[in-house]
């Protein structure tokens, strides 16, 4: 008898994790990933606000399952299951047989049906999305130095963040560090303590998922950083040039979206019910209804079986525990036991307001401030994939605090003076 | 009256150096570079072979010149000298007026007349250029795992690098330790190690700036690190899936150019004479003919006037030599003292083979082996600008060594499977 073979989709926390947990185990294992690395995501927005390299939080999918000698990594992008024959269609329309199917593959942001905004007000998925943002980031100040007229060289200084969860927060936080800090010395001709960080939220309050009193820190240390938090203001356009929100017209040419994710397209291949973003609605043990053998997990998967919640947040640890949990579900039909259900366990949640400011919610205890910071450092330090990254991380992260400088000021990407933003999308 | 005005075209070593040696002087200078960043050139190889990041051999200009106050930072291109008006014209239209100009731009690709090749063979001169590198290098053995055909299989695990002077023979020895070490366990389908690496030089030996001795050293050297080294052998084409060299028609999707380099053609516009590569044939005072308020320095400069060789190297070390030399003439002149002739110190050079491996020329002193390359870190490490760079480049240096792991190895950019290659120019 041959080995079973499970396929995964997705080499972010949650197909990782579940390889990963085949360890030792009777079965095949093919990861499919559309890049080479596995992305630490929640330090993404430190590359895109130039503190961090992009080689810093990624790391290849085949050099971190480089040991589990049953598993293979293909570089692919799958665009089609066919749960009836139990196969995997790549774009290059070659296929995949399957045993089990792990799906991860994540979500991409939702322009809530402005598709044409995408150009303008680029998001934080992956590192080329990063590298985006840094580079207009970075391009804002440049051309204000250069720019003679001054309602011009505002607009090319203001810096709109839409969306108030954790990215929105970390970034408008971040750009506000940069200009008050890093940037505060280096230029002749403009002062980059002038330049405007806006933070849009459409909802009551910043970190929804946080309690109400965190949600009220956060925006108070976001302001006295500076940042102009503006909530119950929803997002009516985006053009070349200016966003348009809550009656406010706001001039600006950096733009970077944080507010709305939409699941993989994937999983409409599937043919079972998805939610409002698409998402996956799975059973208690993560599979997909009337197909145990497919799994679905992380942020592609809503879960609604937790008591005491309505529905599981996508964060790492969600998607974690799920990858664990449908790979010793596997093992189980395979030694004949019954799957158990999954349980998740909420380890608490942190956001990173600035410079020694962040928030942190564990259950019980609340914390702001210093201490809250520390903490969110350990922990993302901990969980960085890889040793050399987690002392590079730390030296580059205690470098910044003492000289307030950022490590990875570069502008790539060839750049045409007098060129308009928008044809840098 | 005034200060005088200092113009600086190019933020390399040649242009920063200079720009350095006017701290304190009673001069306004303007350094304009088409990038925000100083490059470490001599590290470059590194990031299209892996093992470091952009960020890490990078720094920003402003950043380094922050606390010169009288020097101002411009991003933008220059693309004409109006050396009668004394004015820089840059793309937009813009001018710079000048009392004093100093041009270090820098050289580009030359493809010997055959443009067509440089999409299919890029060079390294910017970080983009090393970053497209990367991508080709890496992609080779992703494509390899995924194709059946053990034909196309070996095209795509043949790596070319075009030129044996010391770019040429770094890179080369780079992949050859990308396949032996850093890959080799990564993949299930095929064996990195069956990767070739083929070495080109039309000249009779590697490394011609250098002793014949360790010419010869590095050819053995490199052919035990398993790089096929090839002398003598010109290139004729650079094909879609081929190189054709010496007789020879090497099936390969990834060719590296570190061949030719034309001076930047600014220098055309200077009215003076160029040499067959472009460069400015300078002043024993590194000015140029009939005008001795303009300066050309760096690998822009042919400099015939030194006593025991026919021209100066295009090196580091000539640049920030040339640098401080301009730098000194200009105060002499405003201080109304005599200008001082140009005398170019040799401090040797060294080129790296691979771990453990590098050949050094001091003069009197040749080494080869483990003490050369001990020597290079330290001096590399030495020259790097900026205080968390050197760390982090010698922790990454560092735990190469130990685990043989490369740290930087990123595909980024959309791949599209089934593509060819040379959709990726």
């Amino acid at each position: 008898m041959t080995e079973p073979h499970v396929v995964i989709v997705g080499g972010g926390f949650a197909g990782l994790e579940a390889a990963k947990s085949f360890r030792g185990a009777a079965v095949q294992v093919t990861l499919v990933d559309k890049t080479n690395h596995h992305l630490f995501q929640p330090l993404l927005y430190q590359v895109a606000t130039a503190a961090l390299s992009p080689g810093e939080i990624a790391r290849p999918i085949r050099s971190i399952l480089r040991r589990h000698r049953n598993i293979t990594v293909v570089l692919g992008e799958a665009t089609r299951v066919d749960v009836e024959t139990h196969s995997l269609v790549m774009s290059d329309d070659s296929t995949l047989s399957y045993d089990y199917l792990i799906l991860a593959p994540g979500t991409r942001h939702s322009y809530f049906a402005h598709p044409e905004w995408e150009p303008l007000a680029p998001g934080l998925k992956t590192v080329e999305d990063a590298l985006e943002v840094r580079r207009r980031i970075l391009m804002g100040f440049e051309r204000a130095e250069r720019e003679p007229d001054p309602v011009e060289r505002q607009r090319h200084l203001t810096f709109v963040v839409i969306g108030g969860g954790p990215t929105g927060v970390e970034v408008a936080g971040a750009i506000a560090e940069i200009k008050r800090f890093a940037l505060a010395r280096d230029f002749r001709r403009i002062d980059p303590r002038d330049a405007t960080v806006v933070l849009l939220e459409g909802g009551k309050r910043l970190l929804p998922s946080y309690p109400g009193e965190l949600s009220q820190k956060a925006k108070e240390k976001l302001r006295r950083l500076g940042v102009e938090v503006r909530t119950e203001t929803m997002v009516t356009a985006v053009e070349p040039g200016a966003v348009i929100a809550g009656g406010w017209r706001i001039p600006t040419d950096t733009v970077v979206w944080a507010a709305g994710n939409l699941a993989h397209p994937l999983l409409q291949t599937l043919g079972v019910a998805l939610d409002s973003v698409g998402r996956v609605v799975v059973e208690p043990d993560c599979s997909i209804p009337g197909h145990p053998e497919v799994f679905v997990l992380g942020d592609a998967a809503a879960y609604c079986h937790q008591e005491g919640t309505d529905l599981l947040p996508g964060v790492c640890q969600t998607a974690m525990q799920m990858g664990r949990h449908a790979a010793k579900s596997i093992l189980a039909d395979i030694a004949g036991r019954p799957r158990a259900t999954f349980q998740y366990r909420d380890k608490g949640q942190l956001a990173v307001i600035g410079r020694g400011q962040a928030v942190a919610d564990f259950g019980r205890f609340h914390l702001s401030g210093f201490f809250a910071w520390f903490t969110w450092i350990f922990i993302h330090i901990f969980y960085l994939i890889g040793f050399p990254n987690r002392v590079l991380v730390f030296i580059q992260w205690a470098w910044s605090y003492i000289s307030f400088e950022r490590g990875a000021r570069l502008i790539t990407r060839d750049w045409q003076p007098g060129s308009s933003p928008s044809d840098h999308s």
